[in-house]
């Protein structure tokens, strides 16, 4: 099989279509933040987008950035967070794949780059978002967008709400984030180019070093070079869009239903990093979610697979309950609840499960389901007995979502592979040092290739201990510090 | 960081000290097999092991070879095996990371390989050893080494045994087996240096394309430069000796107890491949077991987790029991039997998990477990019923080791982490075609570079999934294969 993505030697380059100081491949949050850090440090930037328009699939997302350590919102809501009590809440939330050196950095420079996004104009209002939510439908800002309130971490570090939801009403956080980055791009006099594609990369020898230089262009049906002094910054996105990759390297995935990201998400930048021997890592993770809120009440109700037997405590992050439910084997996967807490399923959800059985008790719901004689009602009745007490010996679910599940009870059927929406994307990508700059296999550094959001392995790295607002955060911090880090070079 | 395996060009290569067709990197069973080969096919062959003699890990292993479709000994004995039977097995056992068409030719030409072993010398009695082992302690042949027998295989395929145990007494299959190819290896005179290791590859470029033709090797602390004419095999094990690679690509094996393998099993061939340009897949997979058998009687206790519920058929094979147990979440795991069943376990035992508990009643051991109350007598009540009536409809496990579990019980504390014996291996590795040629990422080979066994991503996947004998089988299979295709070429 030919690699498409093969390098072009400069010496069969006959002469450049352009010229630039860097070269950014993609315009999503990653690649307008490299623009802008790379210009203004003194660069010649072009930034290059395969779509017809800047987004990426950052403009599909709520644009909830995960920031912290005492951010400008944080103290005016008054929260006292530490880029430390960050740092450790990260560090367990991503298990032992976590990037002790990259998490840190991001954790310790997060009031700075909240102040950076807000000189570039994005705006977030000095309050709260108070409800379990998957994002704010206000103009609010500060909510929980991880696993903060829920066991095991609460018992461990001080909940404190990192995502910083944009100041619009509304699911329309990823627009406005990219508009205003877009806006600032085009200021700037940057030359940028859509529907327009890298083919691939440019590269010089030298000694036995290999050094990228520059890059193939596809632009109008022709293909173009362009020199790029400093080098080539890949913000192309993750993988999640091609089946291949995802069969090769993160086939567990295939257990969720839907990819999410935009089109261009084919790995190509990772592909390309990968053909001048860039190393990936952490490329069986991804991010899997059970969107079961809103609304928020069916955190009330208990999750149970095959054997009738709870396996999380159902307040923790979708994307924990997501994994959670992925990892059930062999048969089905049931939200069981009282009726009264199911009300605004109809009405507010995105989860799309069937109705799995109802009961005007709990055996008839029991037998409706087929689950093995009396574990559901051995696990209903232990469940209401301590719920109501507050407590939860199992899973510590907190107080605030525990109350008994009272006749008539429903249960939803979220087994996967039935039509339930479990939507998914890939946290595994170029390995990079903490500026942005692609590493080999063996650990050096490849001249004149970085590479920024979700085409490098950043600091989300676990689909289990996700949290709303890092793939943004991740993409606009490691975008930014590349853009600074090339154009210094 | 420099990258200590970075190919030598061949530019700077003054003289060669020794000149063969093939050079074959590491003397296990995937070196021996693929030496013999190529040597029978007519190459000159050179054979370098890192440390003093022959054997690899494959001589500290039990050399149990997981074959099947009808061998001589499943027919002898009576088991009607097919290739196709077989390859549904490891494709199920495998999961959504098997490979289709490297586990369909390993079972198709699992016979042929069979016989080829045979020829060369390695015994095996036309008889079965019927018991629940890790391994045979006597010098019969058949036994099951993997989860046929146990749910959810057993209801999808005829569970037939394909682990076949060397004609010699003990757990002495591994030393023989070695002794045997390396006795082959001599009779052919194929040259053959141990003491010696391979520091890098030497590479010659053909415009754009760049072909392994050779290696740097240090001897006697002197550095030499061998030339392959047709390329270097590289059979030179996983990398479950190397702690950063470890953290790098398998962080989650870090919970198991005790890496497996021979201390050169540092990823240096997977390295020495990936620096010039090979793929790697399935780096995060490995092989955990929680080796509980013998004595076998332990199968008829339950395994529990910090909710007193439990989570497996435990009649499955240990490693799909070890995987399980290193994914329960926050808490012990204990392993909850009658007394009587406990009895052969200080001394036949492997495991040395400390007693976790043990009760006149059942209500003593859950006070004494902590767990929280009720759970345990629950579950045991509720396993006791059904087992008395030969079922488990929570884990289907198979009804020859059910029995209700009766005062006095013990528990063994299985936590992960708590001195309990989880052993552990890698089972990803460089991406290679069914001959065992190396691929880059984009899909092309590497000219003149091969690898197989551990160095390779071969058959086995998954640790959920693994079979004894998978490991030895497919590195004498990827091998030989290798082996014959580079002598061919």
């Amino acid at each position: 099989m030919a690699d498409k993505f093969k390098p072009l030697s400069k010496n069969e380059v006959c002469a450049w279509d352009a010229e630039v100081d860097v070269l950014v491949v993609g315009f999503g949050a990653a690649g307008a933040c490299a623009a802008i850090a790379a210009h203004d440090n003194g660069a010649k930037v072009m930034l290059i987008e395969a779509a017809s328009d800047a987004g990426g699939s950052t403009a599909l997302s709520s644009a909830e950035l995960y920031l912290g350590g005492g951010t400008r919102v944080q103290k005016a809501v008054g929260y006292e967070d530490t880029a430390e009590a960050m740092y450790q809440y990260l560090m367990m939330a991503n298990g032992p794949q976590a990037s002790a050196e990259k998490t840190r950095r991001y954790c310790e420079e997060s009031v700075a780059h909240f102040d950076w996004l807000v000189e570039q104009g994005i705006p977030f209002k000095d309050s709260e978002y108070p409800h379990r939510a998957m994002m704010a439908l206000t103009d609010d800002c500060l909510l929980f967008t991880g696993s903060e309130k829920a066991w095991p971490y609460r018992d461990q570090i001080p909940p404190t709400p990192r995502g910083h939801n944009l100041y619009i009403e509304g699911d329309n956080g990823g627009p406005l984030f990219m508009k205003i980055m877009a806006d600032g791009v085009a200021k700037r006099g940057i030359e940028t180019r859509f529907e327009t594609r890298v083919l691939k990369l440019i590269t010089e020898r030298d000694g036995e070093q290999v050094r990228v230089c520059g890059a193939v262009i596809r632009q109008d049906m022709q293909e173009r070079t362009i020199a790029a002094r400093k080098g080539v910054v890949l913000c192309c996105g993750g993988f999640v869009m091609n089946e291949e990759m995802i069969a090769q390297y993160a086939p567990e995935l295939k257990k969720a239903s839907m990819p999410i990201g935009n089109p261009n998400d084919t790995g190509s930048g990772i592909k390309m990093g990968m053909s001048v021997g860039g190393a990936v890592i952490n490329m069986h993770e991804g991010f899997v979610s059970l969107p079961y809120y809103p609304p928020a009440t069916l955190t009330y109700g208990i999750l149970v697979n095959a054997q009738g037997q709870r396996f999380i405590n159902e307040d923790a992050y979708h994307g924990s309950v997501g994994s959670a439910c992925l990892r059930q084997v062999g048969g089905p996967v049931y939200f069981v609840m009282s009726i009264d807490d199911y009300e605004g399923y109809e009405t507010q959800s995105y989860l799309g499960s069937p109705i799995g059985g109802t009961g005007e008790t709990l055996d008839e719901l029991a037998a409706e389901l087929n689950l093995p004689e009396g574990q559901l009602q051995h696990c209903v009745e232990t469940y209401n007995r301590f719920a109501s007490e507050g407590k939860d010996p199992l899973f510590h679910k907190d107080a605030a979502w525990l109350k008994p599940i009272t006749p008539p009870v429903v249960a939803l059927d979220c087994t996967p592979g039935n039509g339930t929406f479990y939507p998914y994307f890939t946290l595994g990508g170029l390995d990079t040092t903490v500026d942005g700059e692609v590493k080999t296999a063996g650990g050096e550094l490849i001249p004149g290739l970085y590479a920024a959001g979700r085409t490098a392995c950043g600091v989300p790295r676990r689909g289990d201990g996700y949290a709303s607002g890092t793939s943004v955060g991740d993409a606009s911090f490691s975008g930014r510090v590349a853009g600074l880090h090339i154009a210094r070079s």
